[in-house]
């Protein structure tokens, strides 16, 4: 829906006022905020209220007499929905756009804006590059402009941090600081900033409410090499018995004194990560005189290879989430095989599913927006019901749901696709060629030093044989009661050097899309495990699944099946069958399940 | 065989008088010679010629009062039996080993020479940096001592250039300078370092005899943006024709004007290779006032992609290549056969089959040392008979035959592994699953874009699932009547970041090696082309192979193979049938061959 055009107009003036003031002819305006993460919180969706664009990724520029919206090739058809081209240029967004659109539309000597906490220093160094070349200087301002034009902006109302015990943990945070400052003693630094909330929630063993989906407190932190912490978030963010959890040690630096504290490091050598921190909080230690160590995060890597502790909650957390997943889809199979039952559109299939989801133990919301999406839909691989109209279910087709909770002990990911009546030949065709993949990945062994690189042209061998590919990666590394998308691990075609780690768990997706038609994705959660096998002459790692929901027999060509591959589909079932308390099952889901479940 | 204590001291002490005299407190001796490459002319061999040692890359470091030789896992059991540890500390080369070895050998102030025409500058630079830490100085000094000291030294005695037809280059050499000259330009480079040998000849349509196996006139060149190329080689190189041959702007530079001519491009942009070319060349044009834009060799790419008249001359010369394998084989068998037959050694057996490849058209000698491995020895995938006690063929084991030719139109590279009698299950249980890999990447498709390195565990993956796994990239490029290993593709776990692209030839050589028991390969040339198929949603990219011969069905469990794989291995025996001019074998070779490609 488009805004009012008086509306979007009387924030560009009053945006043009502010720019005039500060003598600048361009502002800049990316959907992020100072944590540069996947979800912002409400009162940080400033492109939003500028715009009326809701994807996940864009920029906005505004010039005195013109204003252009870049946003990617997931967004080209909803923008067009949602923004007006009478006050926005839409462009194409990739890396350097909107620099070498600024080039082209200001004169030398123009003086380019943007508030340097919304940008990666990476970012900002490399515009200013751009814009250097033809005289441009980019300047970066604080208050941001946005913040005092937005008279209704939502209200900051954070709810106090969540003390994430250590039956959950499975490690203090006092020994989890230690461990990541031998680390960085190693690397030759003093400190490190952890600019990712969820590093400052892993290593404080804290989780907050302040974004959907990702139960992190926004937050940021200095780590020094003796394991003390410095925590730049205020006092009335923590809840009573912080000190005690987080054990000696952790320090806490409220909002108005973090550029007064970031500027003390002088002399110290500081680890930050140009390509995920924000430019800000690089530029003011380094304005401080400490000297910068462009390295990744130190946290990210200790964070992916789970412990004893988090794997068993892994574990449990997929063990009830399968059970909702069965039960919404028996449920959805009884409503589609009763002609009389009302249309059933996506909304409420979804609303359905997290209906499900929040009856299981240590629920704590979805990980990330339900993908539901029926027919045609489902060949948008990142789909959004709620961004487009109300949308049916369509019979003889497929229906496609991507979901997943936030528990206590463990987050999820499941990606189901299934048959609403005949589908028939070509569709089946298609995903028995993307479970063939799954499969393969699934059952891949590989030695130690193997990255998810490696590994992917087996999820997608037997779509090339025909002609076919799917344009997303395979999987993504998924954080513990965290993010559902977290690195550094990943399986994708980019190149990803990360090895594979016992401990690590990433999904596996192949899927297939065809424009205007139908979508396939089969997704399941893996572990990353050593195999235990004597006289091996090499060690070697596999992956075990932790996701167990049946895959639609109804959708697969038998025939293309090797007799390895029917064998693994098979086990898989039968696992399901023998990993779920099955008690906890009415007698109807009980026997959808058996059914589903039936070997081939 | 380790040369004679006192020979060798006197080496010692000749380079160690001038190091006194240069005031230099040590030297260091690669074996390379200044065109950095694999294979060097006898008069090169200046490690040899100090140490004793034949292994094809190492260094000696040689202090006043004592010395090291660094040399990698390939060679740590055959550098003890050549190099005597009374004068030589014998030491692991990994990349920085000697310049650590040194910084803990030398005081501080020490000064260290080389010689930087046997460097690359990415070398050179490296160790600057490491030795500077210590305060010790890396000094580039020519002339060479050991030229100097070398009494007996190989006179040079260089063929002249043959100039190679366009009906086997497929382009004249000003088309391609153009085309090179032209990408340069858009480099924003005004000129290119050509280093590489193979380069100019490619560039040049010259092939040479100054080096064993690679068939290139040992030079480099400026190429500048308008196609016009200087040739650092000695005009009685240059047979007579030559300026016809290459077409205009063609100017040749002696080798006493090099430095001159190197030193005289004040001002301008020139693309060179600083991993690849080496540092005198960089460093002379440098002081000269050249700006150097690393970058790597422009002529890489281009040779990489085979024009028509290279793929047509490529298949050509495997068709009568596979035709002297097929010979040796069968003669092989017929020997193994029969039991008053002469004890055949790894010699003989060379030595047979260099002969037979001898009598072919337009043969030119050897693409590489053919490694001829009998039982046991065939588990060191880098043997070679002649560094070797004589070995004969074991009975009941395998036999491992890795070998190529040189031919006017073309390389060839194939690995056969054979049984000389009852192998027992074990070998042919891992014969299986090398050939398993071989054919699930030469049955590959993949869209444009994909790497040799996505491809890489295709070929492991079943040696992968069963705990084994081999030690040694999967596939090489191979040149056009040049060097046997040429870049930039290559299928390794390595990551490469070349996209396959149609034309280029690469090996496809998984293995299995068991230490001290037997080694197994199965390696075919393979070419990459486009898929021809209507309504494909992806366009897509396929392996054709070159090489005919028979694998060793003896060898085979066939329960192991799938359907698909059965049908591969009886497709491409019909194949060898269909493509050879079988009309050249004799009546006992036919039987073999036929015998040979029967179907499972």
């Amino acid at each position: 829906m488009v805004s009012s055009q008086s509306v979007v107009e009387g924030k560009l003036n009053s945006l043009r006022r502010w720019m005039l003031e500060q003598r600048v002819d361009a502002y800049c305006v990316p959907r992020a905020d100072e944590y540069l993460g996947e979800y912002l919180p409400k009162y940080n969706e400033r492109l939003h209220w500028l715009t009326g664009f809701t994807g996940s990724a864009g920029m906005a520029i505004v010039l005195a007499d013109k204003a252009a919206l870049f946003v990617d090739g997931r967004y080209t058809v909803q923008v067009r929905h949602q923004v007006s081209e009478v006050h926005f240029e839409l462009c194409h967004l990739v890396e350097s756009a909107p620099a070498q659109w600024l080039a082209e539309m200001l004169p030398a000597g123009s003086r380019v804006a943007c508030d340097p906490r919304m940008y990666s220093l990476y970012w900002y160094r490399a515009t200013q590059t751009v814009l250097a070349k033809t005289q441009i200087d980019l300047l970066g301002i604080t208050p941001n402009p946005i913040d005092l034009a937005w008279d209704d902006r939502p209200l900051v109302t954070p709810a106090p941090a969540l003390l994430l015990k250590e039956q959950y943990s499975g490690e203090s945070s006092a020994s989890k600081r230690k461990r990541v400052g031998l680390q960085l003693s190693e690397q030759g630094a003093d400190a490190a900033l952890l600019f990712a909330p969820d590093s400052v929630s892993w290593i404080l063993n804290l989780r907050g409410e302040d974004v959907l989906c990702v139960p992190v407190l926004l937050s940021m932190a200095i780590l020094e090499v003796d394991g003390s912490l410095h925590l730049l978030v205020d006092a009335d963010r923590v809840p009573e018995g912080f000190a005690a959890h987080v054990g000696d040690d952790v320090f806490l630096v409220a909002a108005c004194e973090a550029e007064e504290f970031l500027s003390a490091w002088d002399g110290k050598t500081v680890l930050a990560d140009p390509s995920t921190a924000n430019a800000w909080s690089q530029l003011t230690l380094e304005a401080g005189g400490a000297l910068l160590l462009a390295a990744s995060d130190p946290v990210i890597e200790q964070k992916a290879c789970k412990n004893p502790t988090e794997i068993l909650g892994t574990r449990n957390a997929h063990k009830r989430d399968a059970l909702a997943v069965i039960r919404f889809l028996a449920w959805l199979d009884r409503n589609l095989r009763d002609a009389s039952a009302a249309p059933l559109s996506e909304a409420l299939l979804a609303d359905r599913l997290g209906a499900l989801r929040s009856e299981l133990d240590l629920f704590q919301g979805p990980s990330f927006d339900t993908i539901s999406a029926a027919g045609v839909n489902a060949a948008m691989c990142h789909y959004n019901h709620l961004d487009n109209d109300e949308a049916f279910i369509e019979r003889d087709s497929v229906y496609l749901v991507d979901s997943g909770g936030q528990y206590l002990d463990g987050t999820t990911d499941i990606t189901r696709t299934v048959a609403t009546g005949d589908v028939g030949e070509d569709v089946k065709h298609l995903f028995t060629l993307v479970l063939k993949g799954h499969i393969a990945l699934a059952q891949a062994k590989f030695p130690p030093g193997t990255t998810g690189t490696h590994l992917d042209a087996l999820a997608r061998q037997f779509l090339w044989a025909e002609g076919y590919d799917f344009d997303h990666g395979t999987g993504h590394g998924v954080g513990s009661f965290l993010s559902v998308h977290e690195g550094p691990q990943r399986i994708a075609k980019l190149w990803n050097p990360t090895a594979l780690a016992p401990g690590m768990l990433l999904s596996n997706e192949p899927g297939y899309y065809r424009d205007g038609a139908f979508g396939i994705r089969c997704e399941n959660l893996l572990l990353v495990q050593s195999v235990e096998k004597e006289d091996q002459e090499v060690p070697m790692l596999e992956f075990d699944p932790v996701t167990f929901v049946p895959f639609d027999r109804r959708l697969l060509v038998v025939d293309l099946l090797s007799e390895s591959e029917r064998a693994w589909i098979d086990a898989y079932h039968q696992r399901i069958l023998s990993e779920l308390d099955l008690d906890l099952l009415s007698p109807d889901d009980f026997a959808w399940l058996k059914e589903a479940t039936q070997p081939l």
